[in-house]
């Protein structure tokens, strides 16, 4: 099942889409006049029960994909998305090679957060910052969506609480990364975090999770690896994350970049106006957006 | 005006408290029947003319501050709770001094986040996870309540987007802190953030801030500053968050620690089971929490 959080006219709304149709069920066509007001209380009502629900069939009221303007899967997360760094061995190694890093070796999952005001479309145009960042970079990711609160999460149990994945551009600014040492505040400007199109129920992804993510800028291909590759797998980053955290559902975690960032080629390929950063995951779709700088 | 969010018989509710007449007054009976439900409804709604408004009289309707059990202050945060680490000199020192970190001079403040899961009541108990930890450490810090949205806040208006002030412990497991690189992990363990014990409104501080800061373990003073004595003070700190970032109404920035964390002694004087740790600042209050293993 592929859900899809959108606006018509200017009213916020979610429900089924089915790309390859170009359609959308809107979420009360679906489920009746009770359904679930967000995506995220979906995802909060429903985690446990969803291989109960039928996927409805395509009929004359489903609306065109081209009617709605797509938003991020959840556009108000309860609370700051959180990420994990270093999560590819190659990408460990572009970042020490250029002197970005030290670290050439990770024991522990380096995480960190993006405030919520990052949030943005998996189409919007994004706003570069220039008064305060000359360095923005790019970082394509998948996202896990979590279902279900948990704390202590035993590793062979942790995909109890996925309830999908989505594709997550992790947007920095490099400067203010490093002169900030701590990431959060180079990882939260306005706009950074561009997420979607849609979140896939984690029964369309299978598992091991094994999809091959790229990222072009402007149609060059900048990164491509397969998420076999992360450092510290799925079930892994939540159960190390949820040990004395209590996970909720509607909680969004980024599992790492692999290498191709700009920062990693010398000279730096950082982000300018007009750029356009597509990020494609297999059995996901694509997030593509431009940048800006008024 | 002290602003205090509290139990009872059950429920949640919030109002107006005269610690030195042990009185707290029902939102209701002050605001009557259209008062926001809870503390963080109150400061997005009235941030902007709370000085309109008139502090009610006590009378026999005034509840005793013993029949009510007081919780944080926002016990429900929109998103995780804003940090700024080595913000007071002699602090630097002492974790440079102990080999927990290498820095001695601080350029940029350290801005990192604690997950909404850590928030606690200021006199609440706290567990100290010794599954995952041995080593959890207290931090006893000035937190400041921001009243209104705003991005790219300049110095000289920042004290407007404050509402208010209270105190928070930064609890923080020292050996997740180091090994997770990224401090995030080690500073959101569930319950790992007692506030209150209740927001004291900015008019009540004056400007500077100048606050005497004291934290005392089992009756042992352990760290004694004054907020005058921070690296960035309060408004360079929320204008160097707010480039690029969005500050939301009820957003919580904790404003860093002074010297005298247990990390600091040699040997380390960490937190063991059955400990307490009171903070007390100058005009606002104190919070005092019992540490505890099961």
């Amino acid at each position: 099942m592929r859900l899809v959080s959108f606006e018509l006219d200017g009213q916020r709304d979610w429900g089924i889409v089915r790309p390859e149709l170009n359609l959308v069920c809107p979420s009360r066509l679906w489920l009746g006049e009770d359904a679930p007001k967000t995506l995220l209380q979906f995802i909060e009502l429903y985690h446990d029960r969803i291989s109960n629900l039928v996927e409805p069939e395509p009929d004359d009221h489903w609306l065109k994909l081209e009617q709605v303007q797509i938003v991020a899967p959840i556009p108000n997360p309860v609370r700051n998305i959180i990420c994990v760094g270093k999560n590819y061995k190659d990408h460990v190694s572009e970042m020490a090679k250029v002197g970005h890093s030290k670290e050439t070796e990770i024991s522990h999952p380096h995480f960190f957060t993006k405030a919520t005001n990052t949030v943005n479309g998996p189409y919007s145009k994004i706003y570069l910052h220039p008064e305060i960042t000359s360095q923005v970079d790019y970082e394509g990711e998948l996202a896990v969506v979590i279902g279900k609160r948990g704390i202590n999460i035993p590793e062979e149990k942790a995909i109890d609480y996925v309830f999908g994945y989505t594709i997550l551009n992790d947007i920095t600014a490099r400067d203010l990364q490093k002169n900030h040492v701590q990431w959060f505040k180079g990882k939260s400007l306005d706009g950074f975090c561009p997420m979607g199109p849609w979140i896939v129920t984690k029964d369309e992804i299978g598992y091991p999770v094994e999809l091959e993510i790229r990222t072009w800028v402007n149609g060059e291909l900048r990164q491509h690896s397969n998420t076999k590759h992360m450092i510290f797998d799925i079930a892994k980053l939540i159960s190390i994350l949820s040990q004395g955290m209590t996970l909720e559902p509607g909680d969004i975690l980024a599992t790492g970049t692999p290498s191709g960032v700009g920062m990693g080629f010398n000279p730096p390929k950082l982000l300018k106006p007009n750029d356009v950063v597509r990020i494609e995951i297999e059995k996901i779709g694509y997030i593509e957006n431009q940048m800006y700088a008024r």
